[in-house]
């Protein structure tokens, strides 16, 4: 019986609601004035939608016992558990406070649609992974090449390895590269355009690939499925 | 015998050329010195516009009746109707005077290849949908998390959460990220990075997989109405 | 047997060299110092291969005569023709002598392959042809816009129709749309978010529906060309 | 038996071990402190992997002989030879201490996943040379005439030909190339935004054509694959 009211419609639209309610409560709360006026009543709004994530979850977990973890969606289960962990810690460590904004995220897993979409996104990570160690394997000889050259005479931008890291992940953004970046450097190392303009291509290369890899291999997928699909017509 | 008239081409590429000659006469209207030398004219000749597209569509709609908002072109007869309504009330009252401009958008209900690209343009929104949730629900959660943050520091950025937002719609589009904003923050907050590389990453991900949704969804329609195609041929 | 002349490889080797080398005399001719050390001789240099192209062509008009405009390389024919023209016109004329570094693009009608790949590129402009004109449509629109809201404030950017439109191109481009444009004009207008983020969104969209066409219309011609392959073999 | 022990797992884990040990260290090199407290270590670490990767190619060449540069892998064979073969000489001569950091892309050779991907990422190479030409042409093209135009007023820009291009660069990417370069340009000239704006349009169709040909030559690869793989199942 609370597998059925937990499975019904009306369920889950109430969780829902409440979740969204409280997506709006931390973006209301992140205006000074209306935070010093009504601090009191947006913290108390928060933990009555923290106390009902918190029940339902144990009906939940109440409900399904070891299904919760070993069921078709028990990596949703996983997130939404964490989450509500996460928060219910965050009450009680000021340090965490921040963390409570995590909750917004179970918006994902209170629609069917979200699940599927993020279940999406992450089939293509697999296309991915090997093209972007290629693309790190790339940045990391440019980001040690880099200190060597340019790290005595610009440390803010190249002066250690994280530093130079984090520079060359602006140049692959193409954000400033040139005036912000290659121009000044250019002034004290002629040559120096080599570096960078052989690293926005490689970069810019293994990007179109990257891209093209994703679009061809959900192409490929889709058509396999309709030829799966014929066969079994057949 | 009306609807021949408004059927023919000629009448067709008439009113055509009246939407283009009002569309050129807004578009003088902006240079300081015609505006001035040729005020009177202008108005004069943009009322007459006006005048033939409000009998333009009462003809249509005396010859329509309610057809005209049933038939297959019902939402470009609505979309004429509000922009002439629109243009009429412009008229009387000077607040409105600007949304006249819009009457430049009747030369896509003028041409039929126009109106064909909008409806595919619409047509690959469906498939944007999800996706765009699910950014928007991270645009969200990063943008509350940078308001608790950096809200302080850099009230101009991110002093609350509609300014936070713009903020990151500005870092997503990549522009002035790192050398305007992101290095500003690291002076005060050294691990800002982590924030906004998760994001930039993040946001990188969901719009390829975006991007190729819609790549995926037009090959996939085609080649559906293709195989349509050989089915009823054999 | 000129006609077998000026089919020969030989012959095609010659004059693609003759123009490769003419494009490197104008690329030095653009150091300050090599120009005013060797100037005669670049000239003198230069002179020479536009006599070699205007004898070819002439050699080439002789031999195929009416052919020359009506063959199927009639385009490339024509385009050959204007260069050179336009060449011995700017030996005359100082005021066009720039215009003979368009010499430099008989490179492409010189090489097969870099024909082809021109006339690919020309057979993905009708696929773009609705979608651009949809988006010139919107474009002329926030041009009029921008002049009528910010005309009188910001003189320099949107100071009449033209300045609008290079201003919203570089904003189409993303290029410090948000720190050098909107930021500064948000200060005296603060709404004026809602215009640019509309028109950045709706020239996004606009602009993945043209990238989508193109690529679905290449994927259909070349399955088509492989079906009718197929049918061909049956 | 020396081969078997070459071809063994447990051999290629090792190898692989050391050069990601020999990438951290040069990792580490990078950070002054640690440079300057542990300098002799991390030479003697340094040249004991070296070491290690000299002695591991000798035994490959020993073991393969002539197959070495013959076989299938002859590529990156010769590939591991020259970056060890660099290395020994970067012990010696101090001029080539940087060149050492070139040992990290052996991390490529040593995965079997990265050498296809870098397979993968050359063979969409030829798709792109004869549009990469064309774009070189018109890149070279409007090299020489932005210094024949404003190489006199802005010389740090146009000055000669190889600014010229490396400014070209920049604007392909639209990094600042209108509030950095051609508003102050325009200043002086007021229509080169004529030169500008078509040079974008038409680096960007081409740009378009380019990603659009790696992709559909990718697509038409795979099916061709799969039209043989059907040929060889009837």
């Amino acid at each position: 019986m609370l597998l059925r009211l937990l499975e019904s419609k009306a369920w889950n639209f109430g969780i829902t609601f409440v979740i969204l309610l409280n997506s709006a409560l931390l973006g209301l709360n992140t205006f000074a004035d209306i935070r010093q006026n009504y601090e009191n009543f947006l913290n108390i709004a928060d933990n009555i939608c923290l106390l009902i994530f918190t029940v339902e979850l144990l009906l939940r977990l109440l409900c399904y016992r070891f299904k919760f973890f070993t069921n078709e969606d028990r990596w949703w289960n996983i997130f939404d558990f964490i989450i509500v962990s996460v928060s219910i810690l965050a009450v009680q460590y000021s340090v965490l406070r921040t963390l409570r904004i995590l909750r917004i995220l179970r918006i994902i897993s209170s629609f069917q649609s979200m699940k599927l979409v993020v279940n999406a996104v992450i089939k293509t990570i697999p296309a991915m992974i090997s093209i972007t160690m290629l693309l790190s394997i790339f940045y990391y000889v440019y980001g040690v090449l880099c200190v060597e050259f340019f790290g005595k005479e610009f440390p803010e931008w190249f002066g250690n390895l994280p530093r130079a890291l984090y520079t060359l992940f602006q140049i692959m953004t193409l954000e400033s590269w040139s005036m912000g970046i290659v121009r000044p450097i250019m002034q004290v190392y002629p040559y120096a355009w080599i570096l960078f303009i052989s690293y926005i291509v490689i970069v810019g290369m293994i990007t179109i690939n990257l891209i093209v890899g994703v679009i061809v291999n959900s192409i490929n997928e889709i058509t396999q499925d309709k030829d799966a699909d014929k066969e079994e017509y057949k």
